[in-house]
């Protein structure tokens, strides 16, 4: 496309750097921003700048915060005897969106995988088993890794470092999802909702 | 949702005024921008904002450009005798990348509407009237507004004063796209095939 300005190809392609966006995507978001006033556009620029230059991770969880602690952590009102690990920060959203656990975080940031060569070194495993360890130690620890190969693995990994500690430990139940119809559901899934069946 | 920090509720939310992005969307992609290095996410932030503090309109033709005129009106390959007139700079895009026109092109920036109070004033139809008045004024006018009602409207009001000055018009050719099914063309589409038939 010899006739696209240089400006407009940098942020086309660039914007084709992000996750589900195409090149048509892109090319109708880059002519979008070219129509809305500037100061739209400059909100976002600034926007995507403050996230990399504010945000950090919180020191005790891991989830994202603009303060030293996330603001999980710093609510007096959590429960601090239930610990609930997860992958990624989106996890954390997730659940305090669900309003369903009223306990603390930690944050993985990532999973064990072979395959990948990521080791517990590269996740913040030590930094739990220090939360374990602590004055602050939970009663119970809900592993809320992903229901991928992945996922299951670092869950096991886990698990046994917990229990041996004493620590309860527990795993998301799996089945079909609310809403979803078993016509289209996978094999695996519908296997483990099977065996997961409870009594009415 | 009171445990996302400010700087991530803020980019969310500006995500959310793009085209076709509704929350979910932004959340995957305000924490795909999070995970992502520091140097990527300033390469987008920088490039709205280049976008919005470098571009500007062609002098001539009003399509994007870097420097006083476009890149089209610069080159000196093109066929200055065939104009095209289009609603939009994407237009202008859209007729490149199908490497079918070797003319110059004009960008009207919107079409009349009385519906919503836009007039001739507030597109670019003086500055085409100028062109047709000129020394380079061309000797065929290809109308590619868009095939709706407001389109069509402008296409018939600009036709008028074109011909008037003895240039020819001609308007894009409507009728099922390449690749469509009649099965799901809708009747106004299928009718303006059916009249403008051809002989094979």
């Amino acid at each position: 496309m010899p006739s696209l300005p240089p400006v407009l190809e940098t942020l086309i392609m660039e914007l084709t750097r992000l996750p589900s966006i195409g090149r048509k995507s892109a090319q109708r978001l880059a002519f979008h921003l070219l129509r809305a006033d500037a100061a739209q556009a400059l909100r976002l620029a600034d926007a995507i700048r403050d996230l990399k230059q504010k945000l950090r991770l919180c020191k005790t969880c891991f989830n994202v915060a603009q303060e030293e602690e996330c603001t999980v952590c710093r609510d007096p009102r959590r429960d601090r005897g239930v610990l609930c690990v997860v992958e990624q920060p989106i996890d954390v959203m997730q659940f305090e969106a669900a309003d369903v656990h009223r306990g603390l975080y930690h944050v993985l940031h990532g999973t064990l995988s072979p395959i990948r060569g990521i080791t517990a070194e590269d996740l913040k495993v030590a930094e739990l088993e220090v939360r374990l360890d602590g004055p602050e130690a939970p009663k119970e620890v809900i592993l809320a890794t992903n229901p991928s190969v992945d996922g299951d693995v670092t869950a096991t990994y886990l698990a046994q470092r917990i229990e041996a500690r004493g620590i309860a430990v527990t795993r998301l139940g799996t089945g079909v999802p609310v809403g979803g119809a078993l016509e289209y559901i996978d094999a695996v899934t519908l296997r483990k909702a099977f065996e997961g069946r409870r009594g009415m």
